[in-house]
């Protein structure tokens, strides 16, 4: 498996808007999930993508400044496309939580939905985390797909 | 059905207010919903109502400017009324949470509940979405009355 | 009864404090809570207080200011004698949520706890909503109190 | 027992992290931690510790200005080496949360981790707390801590 490409809210966010009157301010990020990528990164491509505009510049900060990965922002009714011309599908991983990422899911290899994800998202999904977004979804992710694809019960040898 | 008509707090909002020394500051909106009600919209008139002056500049900039959608302020004891006198009724669904929503809910066609509502509102309701507000009970009561009044099981191919 | 007198923090907020570097900046309110106060009020006397100094200021600014009620700023130990001196305790009715809570119930006619109280304050209480602190526990503190005090099933009749 | 050594994030708060386009802004602390620690500190020495460095400068103005507790900044992968050289480990109890802190688990007396602390530190711990974090997790710990070494059964008698 050579790539794994995640959705930003509702998967790495709890998928909460923080609106004041002059518009989103504000993300909700958790506990343990850039500690599992940053570990992952070393056997797997990762990459982002958001279909969000308005909120482009706080994932931005987070994900590419603070984090270090890519981010694309792709409208969620052309990712499908996006993803196909991208990326090899047969190794790619995705991990989403929409009502339209299904359409994501069908396209990949391998799909992954936090547990608080929209059951379209859920009943398209090859494994979902006991884990809400934005309370260690991604990280359990993470250690999911090191066990799985990577054929490691430590992931954290794997550096 | 002709009309659509949703509360904000508590609905489209998980009902929270983030208040700092000089005032109400934030709302907390989630993922899906205004997904859901841009492609509902091709088919049935969507409004809000609120009953939040204080909040208002904060409602206003999300559902008028970001979403495109109108939002009239209007005090709960009278929203009765006002809904009677503005809409054809039994063309008319309202989704509602608070405390005294059940007075609007007796004069419409049909009504909905988030998950989370008070109890005097689900039990006014027809229906009571999985999800609480905030956490996609909007995208679900979309998708609710897609099947239901659209007879679709694809709302997505109803634009 | 005559007095219902309600701590702050946890119980009409979340008992959650947003901290920036600069403080605390944040506290959270939720829906239906001050709605139902109003009402009350017209049948029994509704006064505040809480042990946070140095969220003084934000607690001032939504229970004074914008809902109208009494604020006092009485430390959790001297709570109650506090109490004692300036209420007819055999009158009032007391709704807190914290570890020594339990000492200010033990000295009130009646005490409510919310559901997500410390387990302290649930074994001193006389009744604990299903609803959590910020998600309605005082609006069901208040229609419970309507019609165990007040023996009337639609507390909106009260005024 | 001599010292309780505890992390900051998903252990005293609830691991949430505020993003705005300039990043970290917001962590969130809750009810009663606070005050079980500052009776707790009468009989063990109270330290915290932490690895987000983005994010000290707001745990350094809750954790040693308000609270006024020690607070270390230590990467998560130096910490079992750290506390061995700073601690006696065998009067030592430690309280973490993360995907990580089982290593520092292995090498103190006693641990505990929150409800909602990750697998691999649940597993890890001694005790594992009924409340989550920054729910009072902490102040479940506190009062845990008394009964069992220092045989209270009312902590609040300790000081």
């Amino acid at each position: 498996m050579k790539n794994f490409i995640l959705d930003v809210d509702g998967v790495i966010t709890t998928g909460q808007f923080f609106y004041s009157k002059e518009g989103k301010k504000f993300k909700v990020f958790g506990p343990d999930d850039n500690d599992a990528l940053q570990i992952l990164k070393n056997v797997i491509n990762i990459n982002f993508v958001t279909a969000d505009s308005n909120g482009y510049d706080i994932s931005h900060k987070r994900i590419v400044k603070d984090m270090g990965f890519e981010l694309n922002l792709v409208k969620q009714l052309d990712r499908s496309q996006w993803i196909q011309k991208n990326y090899q599908t047969n190794q790619t991983i995705y991990m989403g939580d929409g009502i339209l990422d299904y359409l994501v899911m069908q396209v990949v290899k391998y799909s992954i939905a936090p547990n608080n994800a929209h059951v379209n998202a859920k009943n398209a999904s090859n494994f979902i985390t006991n884990c809400k977004a934005g309370e260690r979804a991604v990280a359990e992710a993470c250690i999911h797909i090191a066990h799985k694809f990577f054929k490691t019960n430590n992931p954290f040898i794997l550096k």
